[in-house]
C-alpha cells in the first residue's frame, strides 16, 4: 500500500447523499416572491405551469428542509457521483503558500460539469408528467449537453438554443449535444419571434443567455407536451445542486478538516449555491464559520455592480418578475470566454442571501483567470472550464494573501467543470490575443434604465 | 444511504498497487531480441543509450517479475489513480443482453487516456538522469498531451511531432499540449531530414506515426541532454501500463467476479497489454480462464493482416529492428479518426504473445465503432475516444452473441480514454460523412516487399 500525500477523498456510491437540502426554511427571512408580470401580484404555481411540471414547481416554492432524491435519479447520478474532493498539494507548493487548498471537482460528469445534477431530476419529473420534449438555452454549452444526456436517459426529445458567441467559438459542444441525441440552434434564431426581433436589429448578433431563454420559453409555451428547463437561477435548480456541498461535507469530515474560506464562480448561481448552501447551514447553526465568497466576471458583474430589483429573467420579458441582482434584462455582456457566466441577473435566492450579508462577492478580469487556470493545469493536471477559472483566480489571491500573512487557512474551491471543449479560449490566452474587460463599461448602468416599474 | 444497482468500484488511493508487473519471466519462451540494424546482432543497452536513460533500458530488458513504482511516481499517479471500474448496466439493458459488461475507465487522467501511466515514470527517470528535453511523436494527441503534462511535473521541456492528419483534424489537442507547456509541430515537418524527405515526395503528406517517430528520434539523437520518449510498443511502456490491470484485478475481487472475455483496442499495444497482462498471469497460473481479444481498425490490421517479421519501428529506418506483426514500415494507413491506432507495427512483446496463442485478434470497420460509441454515450454518459470505440464495438458483438445464446458472460472492456477532443470524428459520423475502410486494400501487402532482410 502506498504512503505519502493524500490527494483526494473519494466516497463509495453507497455513501452518496439521498436528500437535497433546501436552505429557505433556515434563512432569517424568506426570499421575496416572484411576481406575475401583468398583475404584479405574487406568481402562483399556475403561473409557472405552462413551463414546468408541477413537481418542480412545488420544489420551487417548498419550505421543507430536505427533499428525497428519487431512486431512479440516484441511479443515474451514480454514473459519476459521488464526485472527488481534491487537495491541491502541487498548486500549494508552486504558490509557496501555507494555505491548504481543496477543490470539489464536478468535471467527472457526462457533460463535464455540475449541470447534470439538476438536468437528471428535471427530466425525470418531466418524464413522469408525460412531457414529450424539453427546450432550453445554453451558454458555453455545458447545460445543453447535460440536458441532452438526461433526456437520453428518459427518452425525451431535447431542443437547445445556444448563445451565438459560444456557438461560433465552440463547435465541439454542438457535436457533443448531438452525440447525446439533442438538437442545437444558434441563438438568436429565425425560429422564434423573439429571435427574429433581435436579428432584425443586428444580423450578426452574438446572442446572450437572456435572448436564448426567450426563444426556448416561447417554443415551450406553444405546446402542451413541450416544457422548458432552466439550468440555473431558480430555487429548484439550486436545490438539486446541493448534493455537491452535502458530499463535500462528508469528505471534509473524513479529513477532520473544516474550510475557512469557500470560493465559487457565479453566473446564474447554481454551482455556487450547490456547493455553499450546506456549508451555510452549518455556519448558521454555529458548527463552522467559513467566509463564503462569490466570484463573477468583470464583464458581467451582477452582484458587485448591478442593483437589487425586480426584473425579467429573460431579454424579451416573457418570464415572471424576480427580485434579484441585475444589470438589466437588456444588458448584453461582451463575448467573453466564460459563456456560462454571461447572464444579466443572479439567482433570486442567492441575491437574497447576499442582501442578508451571509456571503461576499468580488469580480475578476479574464486574463487573471486564465493565468490561474494554466498554473492549475500544469500543477494539478486538470484543464478547468473558463467559468471556474474565476474561482481559481480568487483562490490563488487568497492563498497568496496567506503566504504574505503566514496564515494556514483552509480554502475550498468549486471546480465545476473541465475545459476540454473550451480550448479555443486557452489558445486565445496562450497566443496573447485575450483582452480584459473594461471595468467602467458604461453599459453596466445603461440597461438599468429599462427595469420594470414595481412598487416593492 | 442509497440502495439499488452498483455502477462502479472505486479504490481509495491507499489501495493503489505499488509495483508494475513484467510478464516476460512468466512466458513459456522469451520474446526475440531487438537487432542492431547494421550488424543484425542483438541490440544491447548501449544501442538504446542515445535515446533512453539507462533505468528505462534496464526495464526494457528486465526479467524481474515485479518492479517497484517509485514513490515520486506514485505521488503523481494519485492525481487521478486508481481509476474506476464501471458496470455498464444501462448499456446491457439497451442491448437486452444477459452478459455483464464492465469497463475500466482511463479517461479520468490529465491527458484523458491511459498514456500518463507511462509518461510520468518515463519523465521521472529522464529527470533523474539529468535530461533537459524530451522529444516524441503523437497520433491523436493523447500521448503528446500526456508527455507534456508529465514534463511539467519534473521541469523538462517537451517537443512533440504530431501526425499531420490528426494535427489538421484536432486543433484542440495542440492547445492542450501547449497549455501543459509543450511545443507541437505538424509531421512531416521541415525541421528534420526525415520530414523534409517525406514533404519532397508529397507536400500535403497526412503523416503517420512511423514518420513522426523518425523526426522525434532524429532530433533526440543530435544532443546529449535531449532524449526521446515512446508512448507504446516497447516493453517498458507496456510494463508501466500494467497498473491498469492490477487495479482491475483488485476491483473484480471486491465484486467477487472474474471476466470470461477481455477486449481492448490495439495500436502499438500498450493499453491492451496494460489491462490484460495481469489477467494473463492469472490465466497462465490457472486461477482464471478469460478469452483475451485484441481489436484493431480494419484500415491498419497489423495482427490480422500483417506478417510476423523483423522490421523497423519507424518509417525512415532509424530504430533497432524488432520482430513484430507489421504491415511494413513504409505503410501509410488511411487518415481514419482513431489516430492512435494508425501504426504499421505492433508491440514485439504482444506480437510474441499472439504467436504463442495466448490471445486472439480481430478487426472492426470504423462506422461500426462509432455506432457502438454513440450507443455507449447515450446509455453510460461517456463519449469514448475513437480508439476504444473499437473495443466497444467488439464488446457489443460479444454481448449480442450472449443475447443469442443466453450465456451470462462477464465481459471486461478497456475504455482507455474520452473523446472530448475528438468530437470532429463524431460530427463526421453523425452527419453521415464517415466511410468504412476497404478491407482488401492492396497496400496491406505492398509495403511488406520492403521489409529488411534478416535471417532469424
Amino acid at each position: 500500500m502506498a504512503d505519502g500525500l493524500r490527494h483526494k477523498v473519494v466516497l463509495d456510491e453507497s455513501e452518496m447523499p439521498t436528500q437535497w437540502y433546501n436552505i429557505v426554511p433556515d434563512l432569517p427571512s424568506p426570499p421575496p416572491p416572484a411576481l406575475h408580470p401583468g398583475t404584479l401580484q405574487p406568481a402562483g404555481p399556475d403561473d409557472f405551469a405552462p413551463l414546468f411540471p408541477m413537481e418542480l414547481i412545488l420544489q420551487e416554492v417548498s419550505t421543507e428542509r430536505y427533499i428525497d432524491i428519487p431512486e431512479d435519479v440516484q441511479d443515474v447520478y451514480k454514473l459519476w457521483r459521488p464526485s472527488p474532493l481534491y487537495r491541491a498539494h502541487r498548486l500549494e507548493k508552486a504558490l509557496g503558500t501555507p494555505a491548504r487548498i481543496y477543490y470539489k471537482y464536478e468535471g467527472v460528469s457526462p457533460a463535464g460539469s455540475h449541470k447534470p445534477n439538476t438536468a437528471v431530476p428535471q427530466v425525470y419529473y418531466n418524464a413522469k408528467a408525460g412531457v414529450r420534449k424539453l427546450t432550453t438555452e445554453t451558454g458555453a454549452g455545458q447545460w445543453g449537453t447535460a440536458l441532452a444526456f438526461a433526456c437520453a436517459q428518459y427518452g425525451l426529445e431535447c431542443e437547445v438554443w445556444q448563445v451565438g458567441a459560444s456557438f461560433d467559438q465552440k463547435p465541439y459542444r454542438r457535436t457533443m449535444i448531438e452525440t447525446f441525441g439533442g438538437t442545437v440552434h444558434r441563438s438568436p434564431s429565425e425560429l422564434t419571434a423573439s429571435g427574429r426581433a433581435q436579428l432584425a436589429e443586428r444580423p450578426d448578433h452574438p446572442g446572450s443567455l437572456g435572448i436564448a431563454i426567450s426563444e426556448a420559453v416561447e417554443v415551450a409555451a406553444q405546446s402542451d407536451d413541450v416544457k422548458y428547463a432552466l439550468g440555473s437561477v431558480l430555487n429548484h435548480v439550486l436545490l438539486h445542486q446541493t448534493i455537491i456541498g452535502e458530499e463535500a461535507l462528508l469528505q471534509f469530515a473524513k479529513l477532520d478538516e473544516t474550510p475557512d474560506v469557500i470560493v465559487g464562480c457565479t453566473g446564474g448561481g447554481s454551482n455556487f449555491g450547490g456547493l455553499t448552501f450546506p456549508f451555510l447551514r452549518e455556519k448558521m447553526a454555529g458548527r463552522m464559520s467559513p467566509t463564503i465568497r462569490a466570484v463573477e466576471p468583470a464583464s458581467c458583474p451582477s452582484l458587485t455592480k448591478g442593483v437589487y430589483a425586480y426584473d425579467f429573467g429573460d431579454t424579451a420579458g416573457l418570464t415572471p418578475l424576480m427580485k434579484m441582482h441585475t444589470l438589466g434584462h437588456g444588458f448584453v455582456p461582451d463575448p467573453i470566454h466564460a459563456g456560462g457566466l454571461r447572464y444579466h441577473g443572479m439567482s433570486p435566492l442567492l441575491s437574497h442571501i447576499y442582501e442578508l450579508g451571509l456571503i461576499e462577492a468580488m469580480s475578476v478580469p479574464q486574463t487573471e483567470c486564465f493565468a490561474a487556470a494554466v498554473q492549475f493545469a500544469r500543477t494539478e493536471g486538470i484543464v478547468p472550464a473558463p467559468e471556474p477559472t474565476h474561482a481559481l483566480a480568487a483562490c490563488i489571491r487568497e492563498a497568496l494573501a496567506c503566504k504574505e500573512s503566514g496564515e494556514e487557512k483552509v480554502i475550498l474551491t468549486a471546480l465545476c467543470g473541465h475545459g476540454h471543449l473550451d480550448l479555443a479560449s486557452y489558445e486565445a490566452y496562450l497566443s496573447g490575443r485575450m483582452v480584459d474587460e473594461n471595468p467602467d463599461d458604461a453599459r453596466f448602468t445603461e440597461a438599468l434604465a429599462d427595469l420594470p416599474k414595481v412598487d416593492a
